[in-house]
């Protein structure tokens, strides 16, 4: 088995750059793969796929290089355990509100004794080799959603949750938690109650040995969260970032048809 | 955002015209998009597609004016929220039996502090506008499907859960479920009993100040529905319609033939 | 291998009735398939599909006794050679001008020495058994399609290509050149003109031994033309079929809640 | 309603003989119908495909007198009754490890009074015929499986559970969990401790009058099973024997090309 | 029917502002009409999608206001009518080099008297309504693409093609041709021998009355090609784009982690 | 650029082992390229897929040191520039019967002034690398299939056309048009005629500096082939692999049940 890539960076204690596959789109994946990503995810909560091109997208990441994560819609451990049959090397879990959840997470990431994980690998083995089961209960990450007031509340329970490798914080989901709907929903938040929050989780992260990710809309904020000891920094979507690029191309190319620039 | 022709309809007290899809196919639903239904239901329940083809017929539905709905398999979040992000103004949930079930289905189709939706309305936001978050709350449409008996004996509580839109009858299930068996199941019932138990969830809804919508299988059926007071009517599947049709043109052709007609 | 339904019932001097499938739905061509048609043509010329949907289809239609057949996109020996490969019991070829065009469209239907038919029937085995071979050349049905001022001039010459099965008119296409753009487009056809060509068509086809069919929007349309002759007749598509189903149950709907029906 | 190759077979006291589909091809399953199987298991838990996938292999199986059973990736009535709905014939339901988990399986399957099933049998219909939802509560075959160590302390209860049929045996995960992790995962288990184990739970499902089904990895150890009283036997996952008979056909060219062999 | 929008800005005398689109995702074509292209040209010759997915991007397109382009593989008329009949408004047909070849492109585009075109706008006449097939004719919009050496020497007799509406510059292949491999692939060109043949084939296409359009790599190169005098100018692909800018924010965020910005 | 393994192997005189793929599932070519071949060919002539399987079978070989060949369904610039400008190293193209046709097929391979292949791979040069252009016209490989009397009495011809890489012999569709129908189809010929055929083919090839390859039925026959001196040798498709494992282990399970064996 190859190694994760992730675990590989941590272990140099090296932050991991991560992208974020919305669109559903196997070849959308193999572009995003070469643009020198550390790791990608594909987000099957809000993201536009179902559980097939979840799979075509994780086919179109082997052997990039890029360690595949995959977002699961909610916590349920049918979802989970289908990610890692499919071959991800990682799950990012939304809402883990509790360390009961945190538990049941943990537990659909791990074969016995560790947890109840069925035995399946049908393409993890394909992709990462015979060596799969062996190697599956230490390598696959595990990353806890931080995004709700109870979350926030739990931080420090969840975090010790025997098993789960690392906190990850959903600034847009968090804020509007936290805030009950006053603050907008919206990455790299500039509120200091938020930062002071985001730190929080962080901290809590690191006093029970976790690693932490965070969410980012730019580089900008992903450098200052890495600074602040962050471990992962997701930069942005795909969608958003084509989104962006097409527009300001457009809106350039207009200007200057028009003499504008 | 594009007003919701649902509400629209019912803020000038007008009933809505429901069309129902089981396919699976984006051009059949954009097929029948263009047939002046006010929405259209893609039901993911007892229908043949997956997450991936519902996008398809959301995407199908895009800018034709007729709002759409989705019927999610049974009450979770996960397919609740999913669907919503893919541009769905309205969820039908089966089988909602108790209140607690009907506040945890209205929990997940609201932003805080209504609910606990998670943010990333990836498609939504394109299909709807930047304005989108600021309107969702409000204008997605939320159905509580009354069709067990245990619902049944729950109507009134059920009714009465806060940030919930509106009930909806599945006259099949209701009938299987009251009569314990003894009723073979199908939409248009016409025994007094049924009549009566359908026409009690609708004074529970108006009670409430609820909306409350109706599976029929025939034209007139729906208009006795909407003389009763149900605010939507659905007027059949997509694959009866089809199949009806179809089986009706070969006998005619057929019988016209041999001379018989 | 089963005995291919249309040769079955020509043998028995049996009109076939057929219905057409342009949506590319596997579930929409089972649907069909319980209807009680004799055949029916998956569409890939005007259809919206493309070869793996047609597949998806051929294999919907896998046992249903009725007759697979495809209309293909244009004169080209692999989407022919690919259709038949994938299943499909008989082609029907548009726009078949001259017997030289007409002779290639047999050549690719049939295995040497009859025609040049490359050797792999991947799918058709396997749907029809290991007979399959032998029984092709004589089995599959080929139709080309008369609709063209060309090829109503040459119509004696084509329908007396060796191996050719039958002729099939394509009303529409027929006025459309015939016509010179004159005639709108459009099936059942009552200029007198278009019936003298529509049985011209017939009658070469008669006159060599061939078999002949013609696109029917109607029943009464199809029984005439059984009348006159024709050995299949195609009674409207599922599209059309659906459309004018649920407008007509919509507009149903909306008069009876207006009252006024 | 065609009667359910499994009722029937067992109804003569004759084992049936299970193929496993793990690809999400439609063709591929296609395929496997041909090669003698009296039912085939698409595998939604551990095999790589959605909803549309299954019902694209429902389809393919149709007419081919091979009864499709779907493995639903978790307990949870959602899929259950979209498997059923979309045609399948019976379901085994993973890690059952109480009497309530096995009652609330047996409930999504059946409707009511039996249990909760929704009614919509919108392609179950169209494959089995209009008196599917007569015969559907005693036709379609629940097998809940025992591969716990929860599960096989409760296994009598389990057995007991009113309206399951049958119990079946994953003996990876049961080798997984009962040895706690010191037992590899894997098939055609040969420990002493795992064959009692496994005769456990064959003795628990004939006490209460259940049939019993296990998966082998090899013929020989399918026919011991049988031998020992099993009532259906899976012979290996298509992925499997697909990757066993390339890896050989590849060896032995190369073997043959170097004058080894 | 809609009026055509590069039509309408045409006969404004405006260029049009063209993207691209490579990747076969409906949900892609539907965030690229968003970016306000007045149209996009779904790339079916060098793109990654077949017919299945050009409908779908179609489909997306539904509605946008964008007009949508197909590009087909090769001049054939099978392609080129069945992107019609899925509701593409114009086609850029690759590799014109003779007066023929643009005369056959022609005939394939236009219902009799004007060309060939087969009558069968399955979706065409759904997505554009009823006056559709009055309209098509004069509506749709056929480029022919000038980017080899014999296209080169004949551009005038190309141009000159009754029916045809325009001329459209594929720069990469026009060098590669023109420098018979002497010069490297790629666009926006600075060699003045390639900006004369860029201009020569503009020039051509102004003589004879028609439009000419042209692929650019950026909005700068784009501005000179409308200064220069074309209609249409295409600012790059959706591919292109998301790598460029993911490219972009991996490398900025490395920087910035490392302190290097 | 990876180096084309195929090349390689021939640079040190050794034979390629090339797998066959039929199902268009992506997951199953991934499983094949695990199995030990040098190379695999995605057969778009007889196998079940579009393009869109196609592009994903091809993703699904990336990075796995497989070489990816695609046989196209005919000779036609169309399918050759697409296979390859979705990532196929090298093209099987059937039927090429004279010279002119192998010209026609070279030239649809090469760019200027090799060919006419037009510019645009976009997923070859994501999968290839940005050196892909300057290496594409000697890296990838073109054979040609001679497999009608027509070719084999052009066979000197065809070997002896510039920029040809190789001939590949269809020994079913030879001897179904050598034999003109009289012998059945099949590969693995034993026939003294049809082993000179084949083995004049060789000749000519070699003769004319060209490698060849040949579509084998079993290790045996490939060894042979190889020891003739076919430089590439097919052993059996998956579709064939699968059908046969799975059908003797079927049959094997019913013996040992039945105490036979």
């Amino acid at each position: 088995m190859q190694p994760n890539r992730i675990r590989q960076l941590w272990s140099e204690n090296k932050p991991a750059v991560n992208g974020w596959l919305s669109t559903g789109s196997g070849f959308v994946a193999e572009i995003m793969a070469e643009q020198g990503y550390d790791t990608l995810t594909i987000d099957t909560q809000h993201g536009l796929m179902g559980h097939a091109e979840c799979v075509s997208m994780l086919i179109a990441l082997r052997n990039s290089g890029v360690c595949p994560l995959v977002r699961v819609p909610w916590l349920d451990p049918a979802p989970v355990m289908r990610a890692l049959d499919a071959g991800a090397l990682g799950i990012i879990c939304p809402m883990i509100n509790t360390r009961a959840e945190a538990e049941q997470f943990v537990g659909a990431m791990k074969y016995p004794p560790d947890g109840i994980r069925s035995f399946g690998p049908t393409r993890a083995i394909i992709a990462h080799g015979p060596g799969y089961y062996a190697a599956a209960n230490d390598d696959v990450v595990g990353f806890a959603m931080i995004e709700t007031e109870e979350a926030f509340a739990n931080v420090d329970e969840i975090a010790a949750t025997p098993g789960l490798d690392a906190l990850y914080v959903g600034p847009s989901d968090l804020a509007s938690s936290l805030g009950q709907g006053r603050l907008p929903p919206g990455v790299d938040r500039e509120e200091q109650d938020m930062i002071d929050a985001i730190r929080r989780i962080l901290d809590a992260a690191k006093k029970h040995g976790l690693r932490a990710g965070i969410f980012c809309g730019s580089p900008e904020y992903a450098a200052r969260a890495v600074e602040w000891g962050f471990d992962m920094v997701t930069v942005q979507n795909d969608t958003r970032l084509l989104a962006t690029a097409a527009e300001k191309s457009v809106t350039k190319t207009r200007a200057l048809i028009a003499g504008d620039d």
